[in-house]
């Protein structure tokens, strides 16, 4: 049985202000500032595009976190996130052998349940089945390592 | 010839706050608060991941036109950016079929140069081929479509 198509459409708006740094507009919420490091050219007033993608990482494994522990019933009272991106800027710099975005990808959740090591495997494996950003960048042919450490 | 790698590293933190809620943290930068709207499960308090994405992607963009346009010896005015994504939420439900990130993402620029249509379109060219966020949604193997449109 197939189901029907459920299209959510996700849009944003920004305007560059000056040298390396933009302001995006995300429905109604405050404006989103993005700058770059001085050290990659920018005034270092925000975090940079591909750091806000790290976030978008982050925060997408809490939010599948948040909807498959509800599915099974699986209860949690903590977790934190640490994750690492690594980049070869020859491939932003133009090298056309070198790709522009991430070489690798690295996570690490730690999560404090009580919840047996079964149901724990399950909420994992569904987790990063069906993760949007997670996914977006293992697809991308990024090598992508994970790290989940629970606590009792 | 080739050069060497030239590796740039990324990292963040988060926390789980409560809900569909979480909070980011990168380097000293307050935090960036993630939650997703009450028909997705959350209180609707902040973008959701894929939302800042995409803030990754016009950002990005902003950033390369910045840098190669330095290259080029490039002036423009103004720039901004419209971008919107679709998910099919079957994906992120659980089924297998259907990818869990986007099925498609489209981005307009519009940019204000009194540069010749030349120099516009290497500017273009370079900046499509280089961006690291707009590189990774490719390679994801979304369908992505651009619209660029000059004004003087």
């Amino acid at each position: 049985m197939t189901t029907a198509t459920q299209l959510f459409e996700v849009s944003s708006t920004g305007k560059w202000i000056e040298g390396l740094k933009t302001e995006i507009n995300i429905r109604d919420f405050s404006p989103v500032v993005v700058d770059e490091p001085k050290n990659l050219g920018g005034t270092d007033l925000a975090p940079n595009p591909v750091e806000y993608v790290l976030a978008g990482l982050t925060s997408c494994t809490s939010v599948m976190i948040g909807l498959i522990a509800k599915e099974l019933d699986f209860s949690y009272s903590n977790v934190s996130f640490q994750n690492k991106g690594t980049l070869d800027l020859r491939g932003l710099a133009g090298d056309p052998n070198v790709s522009p975005h991430f070489q690798t990808v690295s996570y690490e959740v730690q999560i404090t349940t009580d919840e047996d090591d079964e149901k724990l495997h399950a909420l994992i494996d569904a987790v990063e089945k069906r993760c949007p950003v997670l996914n977006l960048i293992k697809d991308a042919g990024v090598k992508v390592s994970a790290n989940w450490v629970r606590s009792k």
